[in-house]
């Protein structure tokens, strides 16, 4: 094979992938398909993905990387830690959403993309982490919030906003629908106000 | 028939079978081996107990009944609020880690009994609601708590109660073992404290 790997072929061939998958979830798109979408060969695509699992992982990767590059814009603009709490839990929901519509979540998931998927969603945990501490940190420094140990808040702060999906699945047992993200979505607004009642600084 | 069912009996059965459940798991269990266990033939065991799934059910619903029942105790204790949540929190965790025991959580339960236990589950979010209703306003009533609508509170502080088990399941992508219970019980105990630091009064 003489063929350059091209990131600008990549991208077009992982959008292509995200709208079929995404419309007609995971098990009924073909490389075939993506192929014709793409106007290229079987076999060129199967050298940028050798497997229409290898494909929907990057779909899913490039959908995470968008939300921390996303959030970093949002840090970078120096709001006050508060607003940036609520931008985080807020997204976040959104987030979640687009996942759920590549049907990239739960059991929602292509079973044979099981084991990377944890790999992704293990390091997804790993980084909200850190993003929680640069927010509280910021607060703490600028005097916005009474906390004394922004690590420890972070890991706290990450496993409240976990509670309303859990407490939703359980509820409609089921995967989330565009309706119930709105539920979703309020849900983690309390849950927010609730938090930043406790930590922010009476004066 | 003309045999008497005995509420006697049936509780001899519900605590032999909830044993058997507890060390072997639902589907190694026989109706054999319990009917053996309490010393009664089997066409009796079937007069209380239809099928194996109906005893698993029965067992599952008494653990519950008695979850709330220790908790309707304890709120008969006339603690300060801030306690009664910190009591009901740590309860709600020892109760899952007895449900986790019999393997009746998430991937554990058994599927034939899946549809009613939704129906338990459900009526479990309900029961739990009323509960938090019942801290939060006693925590307004005598000035412990700065909250103005106990009833919208109790639903958001439910769902960040489910935060530190879904975050956990999710880390360690296997249901619960005694191991992990150590992490989840110091979770919320740490989250139950950033809630009361949300909502205590300031003096």
């Amino acid at each position: 094979m003489t063929e350059q790997l091209s990131s600008e072929k990549q991208n077009v061939i992982v959008d292509a992938a995200r709208k079929r998958f995404a419309y007609y979830g995971f098990s009924k798109v073909t490389m075939d398909e993506i192929a014709a979408d793409v106007g290229m060969g079987k076999a060129s695509l199967y050298y940028y993905f050798p497997t229409k699992e290898s494909l929907f992982e990057e779909v899913v990767k490039q959908e995470v990387d968008q939300f921390f590059s996303d959030i970093e814009t949002m840090l970078g603009e120096k709001l006050p830690a508060c607003d940036m709490l609520r931008n985080y839990a807020g997204k976040r929901i959104e987030h979640f959403r687009k996942l759920a519509n590549l049907r990239a979540l739960g059991f929602q998931q292509p079973k044979e993309t099981r084991a990377s998927f944890m790999e992704i969603y293990k390091d997804f945990q790993q980084r909200e982490v850190r993003i929680l501490q640069e927010i509280l940190q910021s607060g703490k420094k600028n005097g916005e919030f009474a906390i004394s140990n922004p690590q420890q808040s972070a890991e706290v702060i990450i496993q409240m906003l976990y509670g309303p999906r859990a407490w939703l699945l359980k509820k409609i047992d089921k995967e989330l629908d565009a309706e119930t993200y709105h539920v979703l979505e309020r849900a983690t607004k309390e849950i927010v106000e609730v938090i930043l009642n406790g930590i922010v600084k009476r004066r």
